[in-house]
């Protein structure tokens, strides 16, 4: 489909831009009232994942409201599980909790491959929705978590500032471990093809707990699985977005992503000589800017800019951007993207 | 005071040692039955902490029953936030709580420099009693926590993924920022100069929370008030463990500090070539080895030991050992240390 605005593709795929492309993680969510309004019509957060119509009227609100140059289906990266056969609560405050989490072989063998069409059919009709009511006016991002943050939440049972359990497992039972990464790899393959099919332009890969495992691990439980997806994903560009993994770089650079996305601590310059002019770099300003005045949101914003460079580059946070920011800070963090000069 | 095992004095200040000597963070705590059996008679872990006998005591269990190279004293790091006038709760399960934050300079204006003669008198006579408990058959470490890190508490008023209202007022606030950081280090370079006084014999630094800051923001609002407290402690040696800042390690590198702990994410080979026989390192065992058979935790010890080699190290685990963690494992770690041949 040609989009009136195709500028992250374009970016995400190395072709020179007029301006730089702009979008928040998490921007459809808690930040804009008319998020709230309807989530707070509904049972829950899951409830909302899982009816379509009010899945794809999010995705869209900030595109409408903020103007952003792509739409990012709204979802979570725990349907993987539940489809998987590991169902999954969100609890208000809390965060996600399994009720049954993952601890012996037979567990991991009684998990079935997700079958997307059947398990996900709510995801791919949001996202067929999405791209109706978006008309070609922007690209839209489907997503899915790499495979060891999904498998870290399918051990812990819910979030945790160490994934102990998790990580432990990897010591504990490294067959076993290698065995459900594979089973998500799988489940997630099929589901990120099925979102191109329905109409996703770009794919991320959140791997939001990759900077919690020594670097021997990433490289042994993580970033050969992603690299599988990577290569599964031929028809759009991948972004990989793996938190806390600056150290692992070189290479995250080897994997064959079109896009690579830092968080706000990664160093914009060491990033950008490392990988040369192969990768798109996405990211990354530090949500908490958007707490201070606008004057040094702006300074901070072109500052960030002046480091990445106006070509190859998609610009956004290096996080989630945080329920409590207000609106008019993310405005003024997009114009001021808009609004430098190449 | 002449210690009869002072190994990790001499491994602090670079003098060579017959084994290498080793202690774990946490281990005065919940994976000793000793420590459950005494935390049980008590209303919480605050009473524990402010009653000097019992705070001795748990103090000197780890040296009786893991038969390790050095003591901690049993405390926290928020005494000091409440020493200046911002009580703390310890909330079971959840971690700490501050039913006031500091959001205001008007607030920073009210709190005091603590004087740790008054208000943290417990502490010190914990300290005594160790001292005298001990009576030199091990060295005993005092700690506290780095500025940044009590910081964060102070205005996020808990435990954080994000720690967003802390890292916010960074950008928001610099000046009332770097007022209350000012605040926190002459409370702590008094408070651990009374630590050495009652006895400490080594002081260790705790920055649990550097790994979520920026760089510029962690040279900026953190180390440097690191730096003031070790050139401040000039009789016994200081470690630093800035846990997640790898990073920064150029840098940390020089300041004062005598001992630099890793975590378990950080690279040995790395912080070895660039720290040079000038520091000694402490560290870094992923705590989560210790969930793996003996087998296992035998062999990524030594692993460990052969990438930091045998002079200016101390062992210990990366993080705290997490209280779900088996004696046993705890013990065969400690073993295989004391085994190694020089």
């Amino acid at each position: 489909m040609l989009h009136k605005n195709d500028l992250i593709l374009r970016a995400a795929t190395g072709q020179p831009v007029s301006r730089i492309p702009v979008w928040l993680m998490r921007q459809a969510g808690r930040i804009l009232p008319e998020y709230r309004a309807i989530r707070n019509r509904l049972s829950g957060f899951v409830e909302l994942v899982r009816t379509p119509e009010l899945a794809a009227e999010v995705t869209i609100q900030p595109v409408d409201i903020l103007d952003v140059d792509a739409a990012i289906i709204f979802s979570d990266i725990l349907v993987i599980p539940e489809a998987m056969g590991l169902p999954y609560q969100m609890v208000e405050k809390k965060g996600p909790y399994f009720p049954t989490t993952i601890k012996t072989m037979d567990q991991v063998k009684q998990l079935k491959v997700a079958d997307p069409e059947t398990d996900l059919h709510y995801v791919l009709d949001a996202i067929r929705l999405a791209k109706k009511e978006l008309a070609g006016r922007v690209p839209l991002i489907g997503f899915a978590g790499a495979p060891w943050t999904v498998f870290a939440y399918m051990i812990e049972g819910s979030g945790s500032k160490t994934f102990s359990k998790a990580r432990g497992m990897l010591y504990k039972e490294p067959e076993l471990s290698h065995n459900l990464l594979e089973k998500i790899t799988l489940s997630t393959i099929a589901y990120l093809k099925s979102q191109t099919q329905a109409g996703a332009d770009l794919i991320q890969i959140f791997d939001s707990w990759a900077g919690i495992l020594p670097k021997s691990h990433y490289l042994t439980f993580s970033l050969p699985y992603i690299q599988r997806i990577c290569q599964a994903i031929e028809n759009v560009p991948v972004t990989v977005f793996a938190k806390g993994a600056q150290f692992a770089m070189p290479e995250i650079g080897k994997t064959s992503c079109a896009t690579i996305g830092l968080d706000w601590q990664m160093d914009i310059q060491y990033t950008r000589q490392l990988l040369g002019p192969e990768k798109t770099l996405q990211g990354n300003l530090d949500p908490c800017v958007l707490y201070a005045s606008n004057q040094d949101i702006a300074r901070c914003t072109r500052k960030m800019i002046d480091a990445f460079g106006t070509q190859r580059y998609i610009a956004n946070l290096g996080h989630g951007v945080y329920p409590d920011t207000k609106v008019d800070a993310v405005k003024c963090f997009i114009e001021t993207v808009k609004n430098y000069e190449l």
